[in-house]
């Protein structure tokens, strides 16, 4: 008896993580990326790295089982679409699940595009980062549900215990990773607000050891808390690092979603805009008020060669 | 030998909690409410409830450990320097523990008022909730280190495993508390806003079942998503209840506290204001906002007896 198949188009970091539970999940497991040296170090772990789509689709039994782990928007639309794309080598009843963070409305176009010829495409939101590969990830997952039920085993692999799911139909499992990613960012704010006050706090607290106290019984008690503690371990007062925060691509789909269907989403969109204001060195905003305030009231600005003093 | 023995000063829904679990624990609890008779069911669980302070302190051998588990504020100064208090009937050597949410400068100075009669005042910020009588709590202690080693089995009764910790001197427990219950508003925000989007969603998304996915390796894995996923299982669409929001003191001192150190705390800061929104009919601020439009713009404005219409 063979094992069954898999494809997964894309290794970076979470693709990466998938192809290796797969693998150890027994399953076999064809693999492509645009780096097709990078990737053949995991040709090692079990894992077989071809060096074209093409190759990808011809070695797999049908129907096809194919995961895409590939950046959002056009790789995803050149890696279906393209002229050495799925569309033209795939065949009727293929499954193609894209587990990247595409934009929900996305996936539901190219659902349809792709069962103009037969093929089935779920979307399927996925989280738990670099950890996932350790401990399992977070399926949600969007479309045909005879295709999902048809998949069920690869996505136990993958998963976490409990941590798959079907949702919906198309796009449905990336609009719930949408406003999951939302959260995300507002919880992390949070917690990091939190952690600010306790770093400029009268007391010499211990974070790391802060951390670990509310992971146990505390109503904050969280997964986010807990790798806050693990960096606090690392770094007390973090000060190699700068305050500046990357990301933010499916929160703001969230913020544009929420307001056109009428949702207020108040935290998450100015969290949103405190990782741009993170961005910057000064803000020119900031500049405007401090002149404003000046030319009403002649209030002390801080001119570019001086630094700003409580009074 | 006598099992050891602890007064315990406020039988609400959190000090029944404590009560019970150092019952529980095997310890000899001696306990006064100022309700008496609706305390008084409570001594068919091994808790011994007298009628007055003074009975509880002289019920307690010496160097006496009581738990105060009263409102902050007011309550709490008049449980200890009432002219029935324990600063008037307890001895040197006794260690009085605040299990209350106390404001952290309050606990400062009652540390320091007790502290000259000879007394030992430790401030514990509590967490858990109703939940914490099954999980056990989260301690967070401040105040004297020798105070904190002499009631640590009592403080392990109580906690959940790892749920106890000494985080500084006097006030520090409380404003780690205080700390955390900013970061807990805000995460019960974020996640709040995100269901609100995934019930305006344009799926039918089962939002239990969703809550459940989440807690299995996703990033934002929490007790507060368990919680939600608790509460939709319950009532689906929350249809039963009105979205007022209560509560908000200890965060309204996080945000001040903030504020005074440097520490902008924006999400937290907002979470705060849209509960005080939250507890509003209508806001007069979006009714000046709306005959601002009207003045430079002639926008329409909604009267008392009409409803809000998109265009």
């Amino acid at each position: 008896m063979t094992a069954k198949a898999i494809g997964v188009v894309g290794l970076g970091r979470m693709g990466k993580g998938i192809a290796l539970r797969l693998a150890g999940a027994g399953f076999q497991v064809v693999a492509y990326d645009l780096d097709y040296e990078g990737a053949k170090p995991l040709s090692e772990q079990g894992i077989k790295v071809v060096p074209s789509l093409l190759d990808l689709v011809q070695s797999l039994p049908r129907p096809r089982v194919i995961w895409l782990m590939v950046p959002a928007g056009k790789p995803v639309d050149e890696t279906l679409f393209g002229p050495e794309g799925l569309l033209a080598s795939a065949s009727s009843g293929d499954i193609i699940i894209d587990g990247g963070n595409s934009f929900w409305e996305d996936s539901v176009r190219r659902a349809e595009e792709l069962a103009a010829s037969g093929l089935y495409f779920l979307d399927c939101g996925t989280s738990g980062g670099v950890h996932g590969l350790k401990d399992g990830f977070c399926l949600m997952v969007g479309g045909e549900k005879a295709a999902y039920d048809q998949v069920q085993e690869y996505l136990a692999a993958i998963a976490c215990p409990g941590g798959y799911d079907y949702v919906g139909p198309s796009g449905a499992g990336h609009y719930v990773k949408m406003v999951h990613n939302s959260i995300e960012y507002a919880m992390i704010e949070a917690i990091s607000e939190g952690f600010e006050l306790l770093h400029e706090a009268p007391y010499e607290f211990d974070l790391a050891r802060v951390s670990r106290l509310w992971q146990n019984g505390s109503v904050i008690r969280s997964w986010l808390v807990e790798l806050a503690g693990e960096a606090f371990a690392d770094d007390p007062k973090l000060a190699r690092i700068k305050g500046v925060v990357g990301g933010g691509t499916t929160g703001g789909w969230g913020i544009q979603e929420a307001w056109k269907r009428g949702v207020p989403f108040p935290v998450i969109a100015l969290t949103h805009a405190l990782r741009i204001r993170s961005r910057q060195e000064d803000s020119f905003a900031g500049k405007v008020s401090a002149v404003l305030r000046y030319g009403f009231g002649r209030h002390p600005v801080v001119y570019a060669d001086e630094q700003y003093e409580e009074n």
